[in-house]
């Protein structure tokens, strides 16, 4: 039976073989949010990338630039971090350079697996079915913040497991946390990912909406998928 | 208000600033229980270190040494892992040296904050009493196995946070995840502990009468410390 780790935070990522494993990276707040949002709205294709600099060095080869540090966009990018930012007209078929504080250095770390995805609410059940047919071990990692453990990736950890319960099985007790934590919370996650000290941070700068629409079910239809180093769908 | 903060694994301990802070070490199966249960049988003061070859050294001088590698009694000490032989009269007054191969090591990684205490289910109520009167910030540190979070340690930080939670505030989503799931599973902390790897990796060594022993709350009414290089109560 395929089996299913959860990494909590990247700066737990050693502790995970990941050769021969799909590896899903989450960042909630924000980040891969928006790179599914992007890519369901038509960019042809997202560059993760660990520093600003290299955005910047793409942005000249006409790559969009998106950024954030700390929760806000980085000066003279095109977008930041809000999902909403990624459903412009201007976007379709242009490729996007990111830079975020915890998203995408998660997506370089997972280097070394067989395949990376990159997961969020929106997209969960097209995640699912794409584990499900591909039958492979997997390891989900939680971009956190700054290397601590969140809740709202580790709540979609526990979702993503409550999904493949039935055909593979946990291996390590972070699966078994990050399951428990969806099973307590699964009818109001909404009000448990508010809880978190992410949330509380972005509150104050007026991101509600955000926030909500991060905590969205299946909005949509996509797999996002790493392909040489770029993500596309 | 004083906070309570989590360190989930000892490879995050870089994430907690200590100074000031009481933290609390927890190893559950086995070592602080065992730790608590010596002590509160007439043990007249543990010394953890990290290697065998100290606690060799420390046995020469007259101590008990006590040590165990993957779950099992190093060859030629006294006490392997197993809270049931801390309770010999043979040990009353005496000294131990204890090498384990998570809460040593642990306890050794808390250097730096204002006091160190070892907690257990079999000193709860002692220890939260203790805290609530010492009035200082928190952090609970679980020892893990071999760097990964385990369930055990995660479900007594829950239980110790929700003793406390009226008087102090968690902070960092590692105290809320640790709350959630006492708070879900405290009608049953056995059947989750059960759930853990650790415990799994136990039972293959017949020790299902220290795991239970292990989850018993409040067996003993003692306050376990750090004082100099000995734990004394």
């Amino acid at each position: 039976m395929n089996s299913i780790e959860v990494c909590l935070t990247p700066d737990l990522i050693h502790q995970h073989e990941l050769a021969g494993k799909i590896v899903v990276v989450v960042d909630i707040f924000r980040a891969t949010s928006c790179i599914v949002t992007g890519l369901a709205n038509g960019v042809a294709a997202i560059k993760p990338v660990g520093e600003i600099d290299e955005a910047l060095e793409l942005g000249k080869q006409g790559y969009a630039m998106a950024g954030e540090r700390g929760g806000k966009k980085v000066d003279g990018f095109d977008m930041g971090n809000s999902p909403f930012e990624y459903m412009g007209k201007e976007l379709v078929g242009k490729k996007v350079a990111i830079s975020t504080t915890n998203g995408s250095k998660a997506i370089l770390k997972s280097d070394g697996a067989q395949e990376i995805l990159v997961g969020a609410f929106l997209n969960l059940k097209a995640t699912v079915g794409y584990l499900l047919d591909a039958s492979r071990s997997i390891v989900i990692l939680c971009a956190g913040w700054k290397g601590t453990v969140n809740i709202e990736d580790t709540l979609y950890a526990g979702a993503l497991i409550d999904e493949l319960a039935e055909e593979m099985e946990t291996s390590g007790d972070s699966a078994v946390l990050a399951h428990q934590l969806f099973v307590g919370n699964h009818e109001n996650t909404e009000a448990i990912a508010g809880e978190s000290s992410h949330a509380k941070r972005l509150a104050g700068f007026g991101v509600e909406k955000d926030l909500v629409f991060c905590m969205t079910e299946n909005e949509y239809n996509i797999v996002v998928k790493l392909e040489g180093d770029h993500l596309v769908s």
